[in-house]
C-alpha cells in the first residue's frame, strides 16, 4: 500500500453505495485513527459521533441541505468540540494522563498550570477555534486513514451547525458541531470519481528557504 | 505497513537527530501528501513554506519561545494561510480547474457563482478561521503521510504568529503563518518517545448513534 497512491485515489465522495456497509473491524480501525490522531498537548477537545439510525440521518439530511451522502453513505462522523474548554477538561486530562503513564496526578501539578495558564488564557472564540482546529487534524488523519483502508469518505462543512447540535443533543454536553465526514464506498453512478484531481502547483503551493 | 502501527509509532518529537536529514524524495513524498489533502471545494487557502536555511531557523526557534525543534529537525513545514481569502483566488483556482480538467472558464460559471457567493458570504475572520481549519486538515494528512513512512514530525502551535509572518516574509503575500510541523528523525536522547500515549477511552471519544 503507497499512501500517495490512496491519496490520489480518494476524492470527495458524492454519491455512495447503500447496499455496502464497513464492518465493526473496518468501523474499529477509522475509530482508532481518530483517537490516535494528534491534538495540543494531546488534549483531544473533541468528541465523535458516529451515526447509523435512518431516522436521525434523514434530520441531519435535511440540515445538510439534502445532501445525499448523510442518507446514502454507511456512516457518518460528526466531529463536535468543546463549546468552552476549562479547568473541569484540563483536569479530566491530567487525569487520564495519570492513570495511563501510571504516575500521581501531584507529580503533573507543573505541566497542569502550565496548560490551565495557556489554555485559559485564551479568549473563548479563540479557545473554541483552537478546539476546532484540533478535530480538524483528526478529521485529515481520518480521511488519510480512510484512504489507506481503501474506505471512501466525503469531507463536509455544508450543514445547519445549530440543527446539527440540536438532532445529536449535543447542547446538554457543552458540544457543538463542527465538520463531519460521511464514509462507506462508492457509488458506480457517481460522476465525480472520475474527475482530475485538481490541485496547485509544486510552484504555487511550496517556497523553499 | 500498518497505518494504526504507525500512528501508535508516532509522537511529539522533542528532539531531533541533528544528523540525520530527509532526503529529497522523502521530501517530496511529504509535500505531495500536503497537496494532496482535501480543502473544502478543493481551493486549498494556504500555502507551505519549507526552512532549512539555518539562519532563517534560528531566528524562527527564537520567536518559538526557544523549542529545540525548530534548529534541530531535518526540515520545518510552515502552514501559511491565505489572510483575506477574496475573489481573486476562488477566480485562480477555476482557472487551474479549467486548465487540469481541459474545460472552458465559462462551463464553470455556475460553480464560479456558487463559490463566490458562499465564500464571500463569511465575514473576513470567520473566512481566515475557515482557511485555518483547511491547512489543519493538510497538518493532518502529513502527520499521518510521514508516520507511514517512518520519518517524525512535530505539530506545534507555540510560536509567535507575527514574527513568523515577519521572519517568511508572508505580510507582502497576503499570508498568516498558523502552524508548523517540523520533521526529521528522533534523536536516541528523546526521553518523550517511551512515554506512553495518552487518549480518551472508547467510550469518552465516541457516541454510536
Amino acid at each position: 500500500m503507497d499512501i500517495l497512491n490512496q491519496l490520489e485515489w480518494r476524492y470527495a465522495t458524492k454519491r455512495f453505495d447503500r447496499d455496502k456497509k464497513l464492518n465493526e473491524q473496518q468501523l474499529d480501525r477509522l475509530i482508532d485513527a481518530v483517537n490516535l490522531a494528534p491534538s495540543s498537548y494531546g488534549i483531544q477537545p473533541f468528541e465523535l459521533f458516529i451515526v447509523e439510525d435512518a431516522k436521525i440521518r434523514e434530520e441531519l439530511k435535511v440540515a445538510a441541505n439534502g445532501q445525499p451522502q448523510v442518507e446514502e453513505a454507511s456512516h457518518v462522523f460528526v466531529f463536535a468540540v468543546n463549546k468552552a474548554l476549562s479547568e473541569k477538561h484540563i483536569e479530566a486530562y491530567i487525569e487520564r494522563t495519570a492513570r495511563q503513564r501510571g504516575v500521581t496526578v501531584e507529580s503533573l501539578s507543573a505541566f497542569r498550570t502550565t496548560m490551565v495558564s495557556s489554555v485559559m488564557a485564551k479568549a473563548p472564540e479563540v479557545r473554541f477555534q483552537w478546539a476546532a482546529r484540533q478535530a480538524y487534524i483528526a478529521l485529515g488523519v481520518l480521511l488519510a486513514t480512510a484512504a489507506t483502508e481503501n474506505i471512501d469518505a466525503c469531507p463536509m462543512e455544508g450543514f445547519k451547525n445549530a440543527e446539527f447540535d440540536k438532532i445529536l443533543n449535543l447542547e446538554k454536553k457543552g458540544l457543538a458541531s463542527v465538520v463531519m465526514a460521511t464514509v462507506g464506498f462508492r457509488s458506480e453512478a457517481d460522476k465525480y470519481a472520475s474527475l482530475v484531481k485538481v490541485r496547485k502547483s509544486k510552484s504555487e503551493l511550496i517556497t523553499r528557504i
